[in-house]
């Protein structure tokens, strides 16, 4: 059951999980539907925050962005819960996540703006700080009383964040003598603009907060904002990176290929988990003429529903994706285009040559579309840049779950 | 069974429709899959075009467009096909094209360049000419044969446009001593940039060819282009009008009035047929600094899958309006908005002001979601200005059409 076990801890970190009632008594673990978590630092971080570009911000997400703006480097906690989102809640939401920071200071005996809060869940409903109140005690005590390491600590938390989820998201990287852990929640409304849905990486890696910030958001360019689910940009999108310096200082190229990694393999359980999806499809986007240009046609063909549809019933209908390409707004050449798939196997089959079709055997081409991983792969034809996106596909499961998502 | 038994006539227009199996057996009209058709004029027509802007257009689109550039005052034909959209299919598949407008040209004994031509269906597939050719022939017989109006002729034209459409599409309106008569198709890959699917209007009021071309972009804008199903643009879309100036000079205004009452008209049907679709929402936006800000906030609420699914599943799960919204790129203020719903009875139901929920019954705004017809109405306190926008619930069925088109 527990899947944190295994995962090795990240010096003068802990985590804890509890259930205080803003969740519906469903999804449960252990016996209790976990809502609420505590990500607690030993010692003062230097925190970095990369937050959705929504024009409706969640009140978290305002309230995270003036304490970092104020003060990024005395960050001890992050408190997160589930069930309520309070986005679009006004300023009774702008209280609240203020006195949900403020709770969690209390908790914890910690100086004042040394808490960030994360909410996800229901949009437009006032948050039951009677409950948050009582989950921040009940998770303060369990992180208070964590004698080492607690992998408990750890699942807890990891699901306690979850909505939709099926299942928790971790990934750690090791560093020279440093380290990184990062937990996530995201199942739908996953169309990360600048971030996606929450995420929280903690290391004991020493770095500078100027470079935390820059390198955050480039891995975050590769990976949470690569990633859509089904199109549409949450209004809490946040992914936070806490540095508590313990390891001393790490080479800062090595430092970003794995906080990259780490935030590739979190988005990619994000995709993998996706609201009613039984299937990841990856849109790699060659021979174009500007990184902006590949971006654009990959992601564009990975919000297609038309081509999510077809590939949810094995149906290889390429010219799909050359539809979706070509409504990208980037400019291409239909006479220069090459298309290829893979499977699970990975051997790439072509369909398109200089935009004329290739005679294939269908038979070959269903065999691939019926495979749990998809690769499509588009050349332009136009220059040397290169973009991956990823996606699920649209199911019948999908629908279900997003008709009646708050009944 | 006919719908077209009580649409008067347009003085010197001819309309057939015939089955030459280019589509399957199925959806058969008098237990004919019609699925080619004629519009043909007795006098030579000014005619002008509004087409996808999709980087991969079809052939007929670039066939079209090459004719009325060079002559668009000797128009006496269009040609249409369903089954295949002639899309993708390289240089083999201009030549197709082409080869349909001289076969009708032929058929008809009418002069070069005389005949437009149009395609729907299966993209990347090969023509299959002969069919086409058989099919021509038929149409053209039987055009030539009709003594006076034929309603049948009308009937049977709309319905061979028609792809995964359930009913045929046809509007009309009087002006002065002249008419105007539309028919259209479309049922998914929904969303129009200039232009949407398929669309023929004809019309005996003398207009100017400049008079024509801007006046049907102007309307385009306001009907085809301001309808999405599900977010994808077509290689083919297409909107062609043709004017035989039988009836004589009309007043200008009074012509882009009826002319974008009938590319209204027709697009609001074609959201109606949605594939799958069980509801048609109107998005209302006011309150807009610039119409541009209207349009693509209105657009991003209509073509958002969280808000399509909550609308299917009959839950007033608003806050996922305001989470569209904010996507749209426009700059906004939440402290500003308000939002209302109305059901079919019309009365709207108010639900956040000033950016703030208000307490409401939540059995009435389950009741207002229930409805077949749902209005969204955002107001965004930043203007004067407003724009309105169509679409179709997303649901199972959907899902299950776009699983398996081709198969």
């Amino acid at each position: 059951m527990t899947v944190s076990n295994s995962v090795q801890p990240v010096a003068g970190f802990r985590f804890a999980g509890v259930a205080c009632g803003l969740k519906p008594q469903t999804a449960a673990y252990g016996g209790r539907s976990l809502d609420l978590a505590l990500v607690v630092s030993d010692e003062p971080c230097v925190a970095a925050g990369v937050f959705t570009q929504n024009q409706f911000p969640a009140a978290p997400v305002l309230y995270d962005r003036q304490v970092l703006r104020r003060d990024p480097a005395g960050i001890r906690a992050v408190v997160i819960n589930a069930g309520n989102a309070n986005a679009c809640t006004g300023l009774q939401g702008e209280a609240d996540a203020r006195r949900m920071a403020q709770l969690a200071e209390e908790a914890l005996n910690l100086p004042a703006n040394a808490a960030l809060v994360m909410s996800t869940g229901v949009i437009g409903m006032p948050m039951s700080m009677d409950k948050v109140h009582k989950g921040i005690r009940q998770a303060a005590t369990a992180v208070l009383a964590q004698k080492g390491w607690s992998p408990e600590g750890l699942e807890t938390a990891a699901r306690a964040i979850m909505t939709t989820d099926t299942r928790p998201k971790l990934a750690r990287r090791a560093l020279q003598r440093a380290s990184l852990l990062g937990i996530a929640k995201g199942a739908a409304m996953i169309h990360p603009n600048m971030a996606t849905m929450l995420a929280v990486v903690v290391t004991d890696a020493e770095v500078q907060v100027g470079t935390l910030e820059a390198t955050l958001r480039r891995a975050v360019g590769r990976s949470f904002n690569a990633i859509s689910v089904d199109g549409d940009t949450s209004t809490n999108d946040t992914v936070l990176v806490l540095s508590n310096g313990l390891a001393g200082p790490v080479d800062e190229a090595a430092f970003e290929s794995a906080l990259t990694e780490v935030c590739q393999d979190l988005a990619l359980q994000i995709v993998a988990d996706a609201e009613g999806g039984s299937k990841v499809i990856t849109v790699h986007v060659t021979g174009a003429a500007a990184e902006d240009d590949a971006r654009r046609v990959a992601q564009t063909i990975a919000t297609s529903v038309l081509v999510k549809t077809a590939v949810y019933g094995g149906d290889p209908n390429w010219g799909r994706v050359l539809m979706a390409a070509g409504n990208s707004g980037v400019v291409l050449d239909p006479t220069r285009v090459a298309l290829w798939f893979a499977g699970d196997g990975g051997a790439e089959f072509q369909v398109v040559a200089g935009g004329t079709p290739l005679p294939y055997e269908e038979a070959q081409a269903a065999g691939i579309f019926a495979c749990t991983n998809l690769t499509v792969h588009l050349d332009l034809g136009m220059g040397n840049v290169e973009a991956t996106a990823w996606t699920s596909d649209l199911t019948h499961e999908y629908v279900t779950l997003n008709a009646h998502y708050r009944t």
